[in-house]
């Protein structure tokens, strides 16, 4: 079943009509002015969103064949096997393209892993006071609040020497 | 506790450092070249994926004022108060941001509503067949295989006379 044992070569399609994309078969991915299409990456047991980055058209076909999750590092201009450095791997069980397709949802296994560089088990780890249902803390309504408090792994240990890839 | 019955004016603050943006509890969000940032929009009850979206700062003080996500249309140039015409609007049920603050994360309530254009639950309908874990159906490696079969509305009725908004 896996990519990486082989069958036909997967391709990628011109984008001909708003129906055929839309409402057809073939894959026509639509990359940016940058040659870039953003990844919306789940956990597929928990559902839990863990990041959202980029692929170029060769960190998609990679990312097909191989079955784990390969993304455009825009920070370090280069491609970039998720987990090659912590070991983290995100194997994905399922790959989904959007109505426009303009965005690829992947749902993989992190197995017991981390996907956040800062080392929480997701990237997003914070959520914001007194927007929607979620509760307000005395006199701090539109500031952070911690949804994760223990790190899966200590960033120092996992990466060292490495350059953080946040830009500000 | 909902934000459209007061409390502090929300702030968004400057990026100082890093460490900040990574570990503070003060929103700083990061928009890019064109003042955007991306959004990830999943049903609160069933974690589903529905959409992927982008939002520039003022869609972004709506969304935290109203409860209810605004977006900013890319193919309209507009800011679009999801819902305002298909009914289908998203209450916020929770709202985070991503370890840099370039990803806003929204966790919504659709209440038995659709959040895609051309009428599925979610935009997010097709998989890719024979990557990953994903099964392939004979002689169709790489095609699209529809997760979704049965539209909750019919876009003929809802947007009478709207011009889509697939960009090819």
């Amino acid at each position: 079943m896996n990519g990486a044992t082989g069958g036909k070569a997967r391709e990628l399609h011109p984008r001909i009509s708003v129906e055929e994309v839309e409402e057809g078969r073939e894959l026509a991915p639509k990359f940016d002015g940058d040659g870039l299409i953003p990844v919306v990456t789940t956990d597929a047991h928990s559902g839990e969103l863990l990041m959202h980055g980029y692929m170029n058209r060769e960190a998609l076909m990679r990312s097909m064949e191989l079955g784990e999750a390969v993304y455009w590092s825009r920070s370090r201009g280069q491609l970039w096997h998720k987990g090659a450095t912590s070991g983290f791997t995100q194997r994905i069980v399922e790959m989904l393209i959007d109505d426009d397709q303009d965005t690829v949802w992947l749902r993989v296994d992190v197995q017991g892993g981390a996907s956040c560089h800062v080392g929480y088990r997701s990237c997003f780890y914070r959520r914001i006071q007194g927007v929607g249902e979620a509760p307000v803390l005395a006199d701090t309504e539109g500031e952070l609040e911690f949804t994760e408090t223990e790190k899966v792994f200590d960033p120092e240990e996992v990466y060292p020497g490495a350059d953080n890839p946040t830009v500000l």
